[in-house]
């Protein structure tokens, strides 16, 4: 099984320099199940990260460009690279392979786990686009709070330990407004693997987003099912569509 | 009072012509409050017509860049000229006007005219976005029925008293699916200028959506509101969101 | 456009004096669009304020009796001139123009500017009615909370510096709910004008009812929409119980 | 245990006279647990019956000026004689004994025999009502359906054959849409006594409204429950909306 | 009428010892209807009391054996006698007699006299079940808050002074959340009596489950009404189970 | 990893008899990832199938005494071997590895793949039981319909072809319903293994919960995520309620 783990921006050209793609992919396939091969893909187009709707929106023509061309190079499901979700209807819509948005598939997890999850994630920016995006899923009855330790995204490897203070010290107002589970609402953090410390030191389930769209990935092209045509058809004019795009980005 | 109605892809570059950036000026104006002006803008980028979630996305990145732009100008207001509201939120993080999503508008329009509304658009590709959409806006409660007339946008012109006659009949499925009001799903349906008429045979409201986001940007700009900081923050990286933007578009 | 401000009791004859009808129709015209004339009306029948779900109904026959008078004077479109939208069911019932209830109104504009928004009210004593008639018009899911600062409609305006720290103080803890926007919970505040003070001093928009009513009455008048039938019927007995209602207030 | 059992409105002087408050008392008490007193008052102002949003209204101002009064007398509780519930909030917020809603009764008898209910009513006219009443009394996520055998409430009575084989025709329309249990939605309706019939024909709970509130009625006196003042305050004015009351009907 | 007080486990055998099955009787039977009689029965399997998920399932199996039995002795409703109401869809499927949950019961009389409740149970462990229970009635809408006081069902009739206290306490928090109407979320609690203690204290109703499910159980047998088949259609295997269950319990 | 597969009946002394454990565990093991080793268990107490809420509940005792075992054996994982989740509250109490509800995890796994899934199922008398299921987990706001081909669980594999029929006819009509992802309810469809042929069929995904089970069960186990101990609390009198238990099958 070929998992790509796609990557909506520049990350290579940030400052966590291209040495991030090598660590992002290694921590994937560590935790990967036997027989399954993820590589990690970026692209030039995309903002550095993403920390606004602004930018999620900014990340989407790099996933749509590159969503047919992963299949048409044979991966079994493509992971899209940020919690946000960003572009995930139009990306299933363009293939036949399974498309994992994390937000989603971690939301999907935590509801298993417990009762009502919060997310935590990295800027009060992003707060509201949670929201939104849980809204969108359906999720957001499973919601019972979401809330940033306010460290921006390319901090959080540098400034891991004050972190995992904030994010448990989070946690613990989360706990009072009912929460009972975590979502951690951003893919750095989830590779910069705060979430296993912080499970252990609250004693409640941190859904690690990274890891839980890898097992959604795996587990849908295992089952052999693509995204329903009744939710994501495929565009009447899905050539010119790219086309289009190719003319915009060109 | 200015208000820039926004068409996010290259309008006059497509079958309809440059008359039609002409037409929907003066429809946009022949229907506004006496003081206001309204200006159809578009951009080169984005697609010609949005039919799927992909040209949904595929069209923000020119909107993301106009709307700063068009703030500068002086507008008071800009609507974003798409029914699917792409990129509603990213535009309303960027400026200090109100941005109008005609969906969303439309939406609450016809929730004070009855107790719930169908949603009648172009092609079935869209209906479930539109199911997506007012979910994120919260509206969901409110739909009875999203249907299609399976008309493309482009063909809506030509083929008008066939659209109203699958329109009607579309419309009477809904009403046995409980609603008793009706939203146009498609801008150029609402320039089409449809709706009085299938008003007036069905003898239920149907809400314009040009013209409903036309009177909510009047609205808002009269009343000096602009969107929420804490559902629409400013970015922490505008300036360099914008930057990046241009850098992926040059 | 001609807009009837009706309110639902004889404020004229209550502390607030006759000056107060003429205060209010000029604050309304000044923020009407060009070419709109509005019109305060009262009635003799009713409470001389509305704290209370008891008020709100005796406010509501002087409305039924009033209503189809006023359209058959010409007016466009009826405000009913009380945020707890008393009767607003049964007016739209009697007449082909359109009639706004504030709060459902203000509720529709609040919900484009933000994700949840909280009503700041007068007295505690209303604010269950507040749940009440949002959960009715299917606005609860857009709710962060409902508060009071607890003053009297009738002594808003002589203790209008106090109402608006307290508001602010209201408001404050109401953002600690999750709340992003406000609205004015009674029609007396939003004619004391503090809603833009407000505004301004919490940085997070303010939806002034009186305000909020008058543009959805013109926008709806505009639009030449009114109220569906499916959702308020013309009773059958309609001549029949406008008599009956005669004899009732004779 | 006194309960006293309000008709909103002259129901003596209509064509259905003087005997059918006799034969209302009768078939209450015939089905009151024993030691239970039912006496049924009506008023004289109000509409003859109730069968629109407006007549609704109408009716109250009778309700909330007997209330008290019936407190007085000793009653240890109030039905309010009208499946929607008019002035329901109005008549909990002046008396210290329950009082009772017939629709929100019955609704939370049916919730607790099946999963979803139909309410069965009279006229087309109620139907809206119906649902804007479930809503606010957040009852509507068990509601499969709403229909109408569009026979006027004073014809009920002598239709009652024609009444009944509607009823049944409906109730597979609505068990069609997931209805599993039926509430009729009209007093008439329950005083004609066509629910038992009903549901022997149909082999599902049919829920009497008139039973239902009696039953109801005869709970919270004997528990000792008033309305919450939480939910129902009483109304600092009370004394004086009285009085305006009188002024208003005098 | 004869009404069956199940109790789901050997409570004469614990420490409370035989006379609580006295002391229970005779409660149910002074609060009782005149011309009721309730009879209280408990079973040899099942725990000694319900405070987890695991002793709720462990009582079924006995209910499920006594519940044709008391039909069959003649009784017109069982109470399941455990606020959790384990086992309640069950027993509704194997008899023709309503069969009353408390949890459910006790929802429905506090959903009528407030907007939103808190349910105040016994310890940390059954939060979480009462809300899953709460859900699956379609009740959580109206739940503010659910609390525990700490201190075992075995202990509440010894500690009765410091229960009324913690529940006081923990009813200012619900308070804070929302609440404006208690449920008691223990049979034992209900027995014990101190509902009625913290109603005057707080000034707000709350309602006791024990009487909640006993005027349930009178109301519905005198209504003459069991459950919908619809939502509890007799087991197709109705025989079979029964003996299945023999074997498994023999 | 090691995973139990947990038949809550003694399946092997059914008419499908002790082979089907064989091939069950057969077709567990050829659709694990490489590293899984599933070992399918039954148990002696318990219904020969389930196909009603008493059969459910039936099953519940032999899974509680089961699972504390399963833990000590050594198992990573342990799925609930019957659609209707039948005690998983319970099981997830008493351990602290995961516990897979098969119907949970078919319905996230199908709420990722479309906007609204049907469940299709095997008799009628088990549909409202999938209701209440999926309320319970909170996702009853993604089900679209839920039907059944009345086949008896024990004739499914007989009779496979004209289950598949059925299967396809039913699919049909949900669709007109609004879903666009179905889920197979019961876990013997599942092993006679139709989805995949009825998926080719409809052109829509149709989740196996056999599969969507075990692939949950793997993911959990993988990621090293057990319960929440705030949604699933070890019980207080854990050793106990075993004890009583014990007693109670003994």
């Amino acid at each position: 099984m070929k998992i790509a783990y796609f990557v909506p921006g520049p990350l290579s050209r940030g400052p966590l320099g291209p040495d991030e793609l090598v660590r992002r992919e290694a921590f994937l396939n560590q935790h990967a199940f036997e027989g399954t091969d993820v590589e990690v893909r970026e692209t030039a187009s995309g903002p550095a990260s993403v920390e606004s709707a602004v930018e999620e929106y900014l990340s989407v023509p790099g996933l749509i460009e590159a969503t047919p061309r992963l299949e048409a190079e044979g991966f079994d499901a493509i992971i899209v690279g940020c919690f946000g979700d960003p572009g995930l209807a139009a990306a299933r819509e363009l293939v036949d392979i399974p498309v994992i948005g994390p937000g989603q598939a971690a939301g999907h997890v935590a509801a298993q786990l417990g009762l009502r999850f919060a997310v935590l994630t990295v800027v009060d920016e992003v707060v509201p686009s949670i929201w939104r995006q849980m809204r969108q899923h359906g999720l957001d009855g499973f919601i019972a709070d979401v809330r940033a330790v306010d460290v921006p995204v390319l901090e959080l490897r540098e400034r891991a330990e004050e972190v995992l203070e904030t994010l448990e010290a989070e946690a613990l107002q989360s706990l009072a407004r009912g929460a009972d589970a975590f979502v951690l609402g951003c893919m750095t953090m989830g590779f910069v693997d705060v979430a296993r410390t912080l499970e252990a030191r609250i004693g409640l389930p941190v859904v690690n987003p990274v890891l839980a769209s890898l097992k959604s990935a795996e587990t849908l092209a295992a089952l052999g099912h693509s995204s329903s045509r009744g939710a994501y058809p495929t565009p009447r004019k899905k050539a010119a569509a790219t086309r289009v795009h190719s003319a915009t980005a060109g």
